[in-house]
């Protein structure tokens, strides 16, 4: 079992911050939970914290900070000590909107991550309260209404070290990964829970480091990414690969690029990992040549494009 | 073949018409393409007319004038004879938005059509302008985003008078009807194209005439439906019949009541009738007291909630 | 209005005819309703006729005859006079089974069609007989469980002649086409009906004549068809298309390649054609190279690989 | 965090054998995994032990032995003792097919469970191997082709008592609740995951001890549930209660009977609970009698029907 609970909120930075904000509350359906200067806090109506996604305007695109969950009070103490032995720990910070302390630290890939426990449950106000009272928030419908926010995929140059880092340091569930015939680990899929994937590496083929290769939104359905699809076409959306089911994981998924620079993944589905001693299922080169589950290729960019780290 | 191409635009009334408009613009996601008065003329993405709902503010609601194109100039002429010929004629008028010279007439039961052929394609402006060429407008996915006006349901105190005037003088196509043990005939389900339906006639328990059962709004998934029913949960829009599947035409439906007090459907599927020769099924009192096609029983307000004829 | 009716039954040939009858039985769900010789009948559970399908054990794949049902006997005589007219009649056959007389042609390009309007309905047995009784057959779920017969794609060196063929003496409803910046025209969607293709002309690469590019069968949800994906996955079936959307006629698709060498679709979706009027819209060689409806680029043997015909 | 892993397998118990039997394997889709004198073990393709339910030729309807997963040797040790200290343990067992030794113990309301670690992963033979390696077998798409048992909702007369059982003694997370004006509980929807429940409670009106209302096997999307409704509908199977949405958990159902008498659900869909600390969600009398999520009223029979222990 893990002793994170969850991953969320995150960072975002882009240089269109208008464009930007305009795409997560007009297209994806978010609402706007909190504004201090740069920084907007948005969620999606299924997200129990008052924010998952913090949009930052800058002069760049690319993540800042990730914020993970720990279980449980002990849990943080367990896993910042462990941490700590590794020498990537960077010390307690106050937190952001809504969060308590929380310890910072790089995974050695240079990604800059807080761990926290303390945070605030999300109170509509009365013009977002839902009608059933175990959702978050009211399902308002507008444009893709996306949940919440689901999981993130950062380009790390040694993905096997990351991985590593996680699995151990952080108490990951490791589920699938891929392993080049000359042994190369290119990505590795994780999880706190039995959904498919919360925390994904793939290999950064220009060998830098931190960046961001896409952040993913739930929805409750196949056909929502569907219409997701329709209207990123209807808005100017650049959609970078169409709806279809990954091979790994089995998620179905949309990409596109949002305003800002950044790539963006609408999703839902993926197996549930009920099995505690599950085997991790490790892909071959000649596996994943078949492309995904149904033989469509990844478009090429989505092996090179990625949005830098910001300090 | 039937001589009428399909059915709309539709006039409805509404004493609440703020909170009307509010309910086809913001929660049903219909486009706003003209307002003269007291009324406001509006759009689905998918209508290829310049409006398929005229809404009206009033001291009531229900159902004004019901357009019906013909499909062709020579086929109106037909009509207009036949129809001439019944005595239920009442004479041309000069169409309304975007709609050449109308036939205005009665069925049996009062109901007010016009029939008529030349109307206006529309054009999109920039901002609504869809981005494959063969659609009518963009889809901005703004709520329920209903495609299109799709049938209508009248009551009548003698649904087979008025049927066998919409077949004769019409040219409608009859699929499917109710007939109880007594020999009354109690609904008849009519098309003019291969949709299971667009014209359909129930009968009136009350005894009154003219009365509008409910107006139905296409959209194309039954997913759509379902994310229908959460979005008026969550606008406190009453539902009185929950989504699930017709027996007769097989249509899926969520059936709810406007702010104005008009029931509206939002529906999609139902089977298309390829056969020119499609013999009409025929329910009988045994059938129809097993409910909906999986057993849903039909509520007790479709059977006695309608709304009035407005001159 | 067309005075065809709908498209269909489809004669298919195979070199394979266990493993294409297998397909088609168990990975399709069709029934088979009669066999005779090397020729197996087949139909979908939503196909009103006895058949859809004659698959025919052969020593070639390809397509044989295409019928097309009339849509009263008045209509089959005026379309015969039409044909004769053109010199591409080649007179009555007493039809197939279930099927009475039927007058053979060929298009421009060679194909071999059938129109016939006399036909049995089908009369299901006591175990494929439907609970509900507006569906033709029982919904027995197996494998994909196509409804019916859909649509045809058929290869032609010269599309426009053929085209004009089915509009001026087929009375085939033109909705969508593409042309080409030096005038030549590739593609032709034509239809009977409201529904947005029944049958398509697309240019022949190869300079052949009389070759089948698709036979489609329908199912009512994109859902099925997605299903259907992972249904020829697991069936060894070739997916030469994943799941995925036209720009064209907007309908939702999978394509694969039958285990005979046939091209066949498992479609739904597709916009419907209200109006009597509706232009017929004209691609462009620039619009077509965005791919489908959501970018997807079509694949190369999309263009090159087809069927032959058999005498 | 639960030291639970999951639920199941599970033994049913069925007079009817042979009709149970074709309805688990040609209506459910499942597969049959090993039979053993009156017991047939069975698997939903996404089952990853060997099977998932025990179905049992007897002289009576109802549930034999619930089993569940612990998380780890050490897990299973620990809640064998915290079970003995309630005095509800009864001993160690042989375990089943694929399962070693196994704790047997009783709730308070008496229903039979077997708490083990040790089982076999699933390892299927040539012709039920999937296409991808990340799924235990292959998508056959035979009937509704359920993917792996879900969840099971047992009868109790004293439902707190049984939920602070299984809160206290076994770990699992509470969710959601229902308690009555009067103070009584009479619902408890329970989970060792993020899913939205695996073990629920819900009060007996007969005042019996030990009965199952029902077993329900997942499916991944809300279109299987509704064609699962078709498939009942076609297959003669009793439907209870058509799909639609539930407001407690939000998951999407269809209950209907199956042969022998025990009630089954197909399921998808329900709230993921990602938050460690999240609330348990009281639901009161007032609320309840609003209806499902949509409004649909709770059948009567759900209040009343259940099956007997088998002993």
């Amino acid at each position: 079992m893990s002793e994170i609970a969850h991953l969320g909120p995150v960072e975002m930075h882009t240089p269109n911050a208008e464009e930007s904000l305009a795409f997560f509350v007009d297209v994806m359906g978010m609402e706007i939970e909190a504004q201090d200067g740069p920084a907007t806090y948005l969620r999606g109506w299924g997200d129990y914290q008052r924010w998952s996604l913090k949009l930052i305007a800058s002069d760049t695109s690319g993540m800042g900070v990730l914020g993970l969950r720990a279980w449980s009070p002990e849990a943080l103490e367990r896993r910042v000590a462990a941490i700590e032995a590794t020498g990537l720990g960077e010390g307690w910070t106050d937190g952001d909107l809504g969060r308590g302390r929380s310890y910072r630290f790089r995974d050695p890939d240079g990604h800059r991550f807080e761990l926290y426990y303390e945070c605030d449950r999300y109170d509509p106000p009365e013009h977002l309260r839902p009608s059933l009272k175990n959702v978050p928030g009211r399902y308002t419908g507008r444009g893709i209404a996306i949940k919440r926010l689901d999981h993130i995929n950062v380009l790390a140059a040694d993905v096997r070290a990351n991985r590593e880092f996680c699995v151990d340091a952080l108490t990951y569930r490791l589920y699938e990964r891929i392993e080049l015939d000359d042994g190369t680990e290119t990505g590795a899929w994780m999880s706190a829970t039995i959904a498919a994937h919360e925390l994904i590496y793939t290999k950064d083929a220009s060998g830098a480091n931190g960046r961001l290769h896409h952040l993913a939104f739930w929805v409750d359905t196949r056909e929502e990414c569907l219409r997701a699809a329709d209207i990123w076409l209807d808005h100017g959306i650049e959609i970078e690969a169409a709806p279809s089911k990954h091979a790994i994981a089995q998620g179905f998924f949309l990409y596109g690029i949002e305003p800002g620079g950044n790539r963006v993944e609408v999703t839902t589905g993926g197996r549930f990992v009920y099995a505690p001693d599950e085997p991790c299922v490790v892909w071959t080169e000649a596996e994943r040549a078949k492309g995904q589950a149904w033989g469509v290729k990844t478009v090429e960019s989505f092996h090179t494009y990625g949005t830098p780290p910001v300090a």
